[in-house]
């Protein structure tokens, strides 16, 4: 019989056993880095931007000089010069001075402002300020977008375009990243076939499903395709896979016999910590370390095999990659009352529209057609006694 | 001077554009799908399950046979066989009759339901069952899944797991994709640099932005890096980026001649649509054609690049590549006020704790420290006269 725990006890044991490994790491271009995680914390080793600089067209010049301004008494100045793009700001404004000066350019010594071309005039050498200007203004100051020290990239966030573009202003053109877990994926079941069906076969669904879920939390994995329910077909999958990946994940197989033989397996390679799981869906869930490899025994149901890689693993990923835990997108309200779930806590694809609540959807005989239909999944907790309509419930993505 | 249109002109003149192309498809195998956006709509060409199956481990039988049992009176019937996993359920019932069958397992003629192992006990050759069971119970029918017909993935969806698992189950190994759009990033400005910084030179940001912006989108990006604000070369990179591309975008420059430059190239390459939105940040956005290929004159400054992008050449893309619009992932109060914007579509990068209301972010002098901290964006529409603090916003993926 399974030895069921709770989900908390099974996601504390599953976070144990990803701290006993330490990720490798890889330095890899920023131009290649899009999704990948950063294996350390980064700070700004300079000042963004690295000068003082204007952040409009028009005129630097010191504020003092425009005091009193207005637009029958301009302030008037003398256009000593102008500021190169790209260059360093030669000039040195002595007071009753300006320099033309264009949006980005770095602002003269003399300087403390800048005003736009359209509060002046220009008079033959004479610029008219017609409203007083006052320190600072239109200006950006060195280091005022990211200091020197200041914390830019954190181990354990992913490589999105801004932090991208943070890395770039800086001018770190690599970056150290953990490398992608490898995640073998191995299906078990008499039954299962690829190509033409014979009668009585099904598909092997949980190879690709499990494929493309590990590729889009960004790992890579390593298909070893649909094993039959052999004990030694078993276990020659299993070494394999344990031999290449840092995760594994078999599946399978539909009758208690393939199941056995998984759990007799992992018993003799390595540890089994626990074996059945108080979820639905996910109850008959294996997790086993064999060294400090883990490998997880799925539930050979396509979208109970899908909730645990995306609950357990997907907690397993986190802890090894320092990321942060799931959070829901967003809050909503339920459309209709959830029967108690009688002890277990229980995952739960749901639809809604922009206006509308919440809507479980029916899983007893959809499988596919449930995934292919929900906009997210809830958690209804162990101790509730089922929730009432328009209950506020967290709405995590898929 | 700019001929300054609406945020949704832009819009409409940017999708009309998109639609003057026809995107170019190819086929990849569904191992290589995941995140790839659909050219055709799929229809199941069979059903799922193919036949009808058990979901317990126990007998298929009869229903009409228990009618009537009971705890004290259980139902007598003759066990004449098993059905394996993976095989035609060769043999047939008849009344009276079971068969032992495993979860997944194909019901044989006779049968319209199965018993679980748990209600029943095995009397030497006979099964005796103790409560009745009723017709379909514990059977998933052929196609009640995914009917024949049913359609499974549509022209404009991103592959997913989900979408990849439904595939998988249909037998389905390769999937009709539109060819990622090759866009073109070219960045102008006398002051960018890569590599050491000199006095008054900035580092170039928008080329690593929009590129990771571009591939996150699943687009593939070609960087054709800093080009000075000089004619002849910003001519070539053009020529270059729209002989490669099917999009391009152009970022800078910081002065207003490089801007005028680009605008000239573009008049004579083609057709300028408009220069200049009525919207913050953004505003001194180009919007070409050169033959059917689009080319967007992005402004300089990074965080009005990403907008830009985010906004236009995304919407741009969702066109031509049949995507549904844009949604907001949650709705949430704002805490403070925000003054009006003045007739411009506003644009703000904001924040927010679990409990706590939106906050936006001051982007005064921050540019990437800002992408940074942001949470996602909200929309100010150019019609109201700010937004109160408390008022419901629609928060937006970064």
């Amino acid at each position: 019989m399974l030895r069921v725990i709770t989900k908390e006890e099974a996601a504390r044991c599953v976070r144990e056993a990803a701290r006993l490994r330490i990720p490798e790491t890889e330095t890899v271009p920023l131009s290649r880095s899009l999704g990948r995680v950063a294996a350390k914390d980064l700070t700004a080793g300079e000042n963004v931007p690295a000068f003082d600089r204007s952040t409009v067209d028009g005129y630097a010049l010191c504020a003092a000089d425009t005091f009193g301004a207005g637009a029958s008494m301009p302030a008037e100045l003398e256009i000593v010069g102008e500021i190169a793009m790209g260059e360093e700001a030669a000039l040195t404004l002595r007071r009753g001075q300006c320099a033309r000066i264009a949006t980005g350019g770095m602002l003269p010594q003399g300087a403390d402002c800048a005003v736009m071309i359209e509060h002046t005039q220009d008079a033959g050498g004479l610029c008219l300020v017609f409203s007083p200007a006052s320190p600072g203004e239109n200006v950006t100051k060195r280091g005022d977008d990211l200091a020197a020290g200041d914390l830019v990239l954190r181990r354990g966030e992913r490589l999105d375009a801004a932090r991208t573009g943070a890395l770039a202003a800086l001018g770190i053109e690599a970056v150290r990243v953990f490398k992608k877990p490898r995640v073998a994926i191995i299906s078990t079941g008499d039954e299962l076939t690829k190509g033409s069906l014979q009668a009585g076969q099904v598909r092997d669904i949980n190879s690709d499903l499990l494929r493309a879920a590990a590729e889009q939390f960004g790992c890579e994995a390593i298909c070893f395709g649909a094993v039959k329910d052999r004990r030694e077909l078993i276990s020659q999958a299993l070494e394999r896979a344990l031999a290449t990946a840092d995760l594994v994940l078999i599946s399978g197989g539909s009758s208690a016999g393939a199941k056995d033989m998984t759990l007799d397996l992992l018993a003799a390679l390595g540890t089994v910590h626990f074996h059945g799981i108080a979820m639905k869906p996910g109850k008959p869930t294996i997790f086993a370390t064999v060294g400090n490899k883990a490998v997880f025994g799925l539930p050979g149901h396509p979208l109970a095999a899908y909730f645990v890689f995306r609950l357990l693993v997907c907690d397993y990923l986190r802890e090894l990659l320092s990321l942060p835990p799931d959070r829901p997108f967003t809050k909503k309200k339920l459309a209709v009352n959830i029967p108690s779930n009688h002890g277990r806590e229980e995952y739960l694809c749901v639809t809604f529209e922009e206006a509308d609540g919440v809507l479980p959807l029916h899983t007893k005989s959809g499988v596919i057609s449930v995934l292919l239909g929900a906009k997210g999944f809830i958690r209804i907790d162990r101790n509730t006694e089922g929730l009432a309509a328009g209950t506020t419930v967290e709405v995590f993505a898929l």
